[in-house]
């Protein structure tokens, strides 16, 4: 469902809501909660729908069955990914990840660093610099695939391969991954990743994230955040926590049932979906994109990787008043946005976008440019960000 | 919204549907994701709801404004509250904790034990015993004021000023407490509470958790789990985490939008409610279940208190037969629920349960013992819990 007119090329960060979602929901609503109430946990299988949606999205990104579960958000699912990962290596002390990720991805383990209080480090290197910066001191590498900002994509297995030769463990965060580029998880031999639902799964706003451990792990792998509905026998009320099998002790406490069902929905429409086919269309719309804006915008500095191999679903450019700029081109509906400090990006999703909304893009990109739009007052002044 | 003939005595699991909440929900699918996508942020106010729903809470339970923020589930914010806690004492390596508080409770802290590996202790204790055992050891003390299984009370300003005493951080859990009886959380001096809204308050399955700091503390208190959300300047994106002033720091990964609207929608019923009031009435109903119970089914035994003043708002029976005995009485459309190893429970919620209801409910109690309806195995099995 997209509003008559837009062009919305934020999908990356929002995608728009399935037409499917509102009837669904209502009639969850209404036979679910209403007519069920309490018996919904097993009548209508709320209990386990976060193994059941998790195979949704496990195909998508390459794992196996029953190796992933959603819940929480994708900051907390970071925090449980690398607190399991530094209890695989005790003895060592870093944690290195890239200035390309995520700040949130960042903040969680500055967080728990904090917490632990025991000379725990964050290392931090340029995403170019990741390769060589995995020592033996090393527990975990936790990167971000899709850079946020650029799209610069890593090469999860050769990563995930440097990792292994110097025995840390390999966490990826898929959040700009899933649903926008073909992944191979299991064939990277990660031992971790993680990702968010509500950009290119088109979830909805806040809509659950998703943990995957490698199935050779998932009966060993310490729950930091050990909540009930991880524990092997949640209705037994003991004292004491046991860890259930699999990945289910990846759960923490009661799952977001209206979100959960909203995102299943959305999931659905993901059956027919080839992701190679998905991710041709994603490379064709991105080339127009950058061949049609470089030729009539010279304004604009393209910042994400030129060849479309290591670079995601989106394509972002630099410009020194990118802010007010992105302002202008969506009061004309064309929908991007701005990342600090004067990055604008725009996502390119083939599910929704085709050729035609591109050149549309490009052509209020360039009335926003050639009639310097940017420059009124309204749009330089610094609100809430978009 | 209630099924036609159905009693329904366990809205201390999960509260029934607010009427309001389908077309309120469909009017923000469509009106908000749906047609302002990603400006939904600013546009609907996306951004400050945590916040301004948190108020809504506030309100119920004594908190001042600005001192509550929802989000994640109430495991994630008991994890929360402990971290902090011990950041604030941090020569101290006890937490002190009793046997009737939910076990979720009890297994974050175990996780939170585990992943610092610092010598940390959960001690707990029974609860009549809790006030003895608070000594100058105990960083921080963690108790839910109503016991989920028989209902008994905690006196939280008494022992509130006992934890003070001996210098520990108090940690108050409402689950049982939200909407069913009057909490004075500023009166009470407590530092930290939280809580659930899926009972009581009828925020539906999974609905968010709410987090109170006092609000002396609330901009210096350190957040284990700190996010972009609880950042001062999330969309600054630097590299560094800075906690946010006032309870925002609190907050941790993107909310579940939805889920907080369908919550918003079913608080705003209690704008009229005085609790003082429906507190009157929760006890009127207990009392008249209890004694119709105890004069017409010697079989079964009261573990909840006596005194309603020590009662938070459920009722709860011991029956050696209890698990079958409560599926046959749901089968006659009376829903409780069933607590190991033998205690029934029934809660009573005045705005939506009456004195009709609770005849009803004794007269079909009382067909399930005459008739030894437990006694079917169809009801002796034990499948999944409901």
């Amino acid at each position: 469902m997209l509003p008559e007119g837009m062009v919305y090329l934020d999908g990356n960060s929002l995608g728009p809501m399935p037409k499917v979602v509102p009837d669904h929901l209502s009639g969850m609503l209404t036979d679910e909660w209403g007519a069920l109430l309490i018996k919904g946990w097993n009548a209508a299988g709320w209990m386990e729908q976060p193994t059941r949606v998790g195979d949704l999205v496990g195909r998508l990104i390459g794992a196996p069955g029953g190796s992933v579960v959603m819940g929480d958000t994708l900051s907390i699912k970071v925090y449980q990914g690398v607190a399991a990962g530094l209890k695989m290596r005790p003895e060592r002390r870093v944690i290195l990840s890239d200035t390309g990720n995520f700040p949130t991805d960042l903040y969680m383990v500055e967080g728990l660093i904090n917490t632990l209080d025991q000379g725990y480090e964050l290392r931090t290197v340029a995403p170019e610099e990741v390769a060589g910066a995995i020592t033996q001191e090393v527990a975990v590498v936790m990167l971000t695939q899709v850079d946020y900002r650029t799209g610069r994509m890593h090469d999860m297995a050769a990563i995930t391969a440097q990792a292994h030769a110097q025995g840390a463990v390999m966490l990826w965060d898929l959040a700009h991954s899933a649903g926008a580029v073909p992944v191979d998880l299991a064939g990277s031999n990660a031992e971790m990743a993680v990702g968010c639902t509500y950009k290119y799964l088109n979830g909805g706003p806040g809509a659950p994230a998703f943990i995957y451990v490698r199935p050779d792990l998932a009966d060993t792998v310490e729950p930091a955040l050990s909540g009930w509905l991880g524990h092997s026998a949640p209705f037994d009320f003991a004292l004491h926590y046991a860890p259930g099998g699999g990945i289910e002790r990846m759960r923490v406490g009661t799952p977001p049932v209206m979100q959960m069902s909203a995102l299943e929905a959305a999931l659905r429409l993901w059956d027919d979906v080839d992701m190679d086919a998905l991710r041709a269309a994603s490379i064709a719309l991105q080339e127009q994109f950058i061949e049609e804006v470089e030729a009539r915008i010279p304004a604009l500095d393209l910042v994400s990787p030129r060849d479309p191999n290591v670079r995601g679903s989106q394509v972002s450019f630099r410009f020194e008043h990118g802010y007010a700029a992105m302002q202008a081109l969506i009061a004309q509906d064309v929908i991007g946005d701005f990342r600090a400090p004067d990055i604008m990006r725009f996502g390119f999703t083939p599910l929704y976008i085709d050729a035609h909304d591109v050149r549309i893009a490009v052509d209020r990109l360039v009335k926003v440019m050639d009639e310097k739009l940017w420059d009124d007052p309204k749009y330089r002044m610094r609100g809430r960000v978009t």
